[in-house]
């Protein structure tokens, strides 16, 4: 099954509504620290300000994300496990699962758990699962790096593509 | 602005896709490891099977998501930036933003590069930026601690809430 992936930010274009105050900052006070403490500010912590998360920060945006996503595997995982020895639970699940969608993890988990006795119990290991995935299973080190890498050719990628696109168009029109 | 989040998986109910080899398959044997040394496997690395990524791992379908991710975000950081001290770009930005969509940020810079060399310049830009935040400004650290935190958390509110719910139903029950 190949997933496909929309991006979860629909008002993009509304990126200018920012408070009033901040509008008024000069462009060298766009950088924000994180850190209170100065010294770090002067040596190690003088970050890019992200304007427009509130009082969440894109790191726990990222894990709400990562949130769902681990319940989505662990309801994978478990249906993989019960497929070939409780054909039962396999089939509540799969049901479940064409009528219910898996798009809010804690949504489906509290229906799930509310359906019946049978399916309580898949929902109590579906909770213990993704626990057991996010805590233990899952490569932190392993994302960063693949997502590292993965900027890097992207990035390499689009700027090729580009000069090449240029350069080639270019010696048609000089030989004309 | 409150970013409302869908989960890229519209096609969780085909989960009983898996080849028919791995149907076969005791339940015992349900469980991967990722190493190819024996003796890790048997101390450290049983980890649980996670069916349907083919030759993608789960950490690099995330990755997928978090550079998305990136360059939404580096495209908030520019657009604050350029928003006070240089309204022709920001402009610029803003109409290309709400003729094109950053679902897929790559072909979003893509486009950006070849619409103008004032547009060329803004997607270097966003180039730059998003590689700078991911590797530099992003705390993973921080991701993991919150990913963590938040499953624990949403864990134990669905397990309360469904406790309470039915231990309340139950004393009006015994009364009657």
């Amino acid at each position: 099954m190949d997933l496909c992936a929309t991006l979860p930010f629909p008002q993009i274009c509304h990126l200018g509504s920012k408070p009033v105050e901040e509008r008024s900052l000069p462009s060298t006070l766009l950088f924000k620290s994180r850190s209170s403490s100065f010294n770090r500010i002067q040596t190690h912590c003088q970050k890019m300000y992200v304007p427009g998360f509130g009082e969440a920060s894109p790191e726990k945006k990222a894990a709400y994300q990562l949130h769902k996503f681990f319940t989505y595997i662990a309801v994978r995982i478990i249906s993989a496990q019960i497929q070939s020895y409780n054909r039962e639970e396999y089939q509540d699940l799969t049901e479940f699962l064409s009528k219910n969608s898996l798009n809010d993890g804690d949504e489906f988990c509290a229906k799930l758990m509310r359906e019946s006795p049978r399916h309580k119990s898949l929902a109590l290991r579906i909770l213990e699962v993704r626990s057991a995935y996010c805590k233990k299973d899952f490569e932190w080190d392993n994302l960063r790096r693949v997502a590292s890498k993965l900027m890097d050719e992207s990035n390499t990628r689009l700027m090729r593509e580009y000069v090449v696109e240029t350069t080639t168009a270019t010696p048609v029109e000089s030989e004309k």
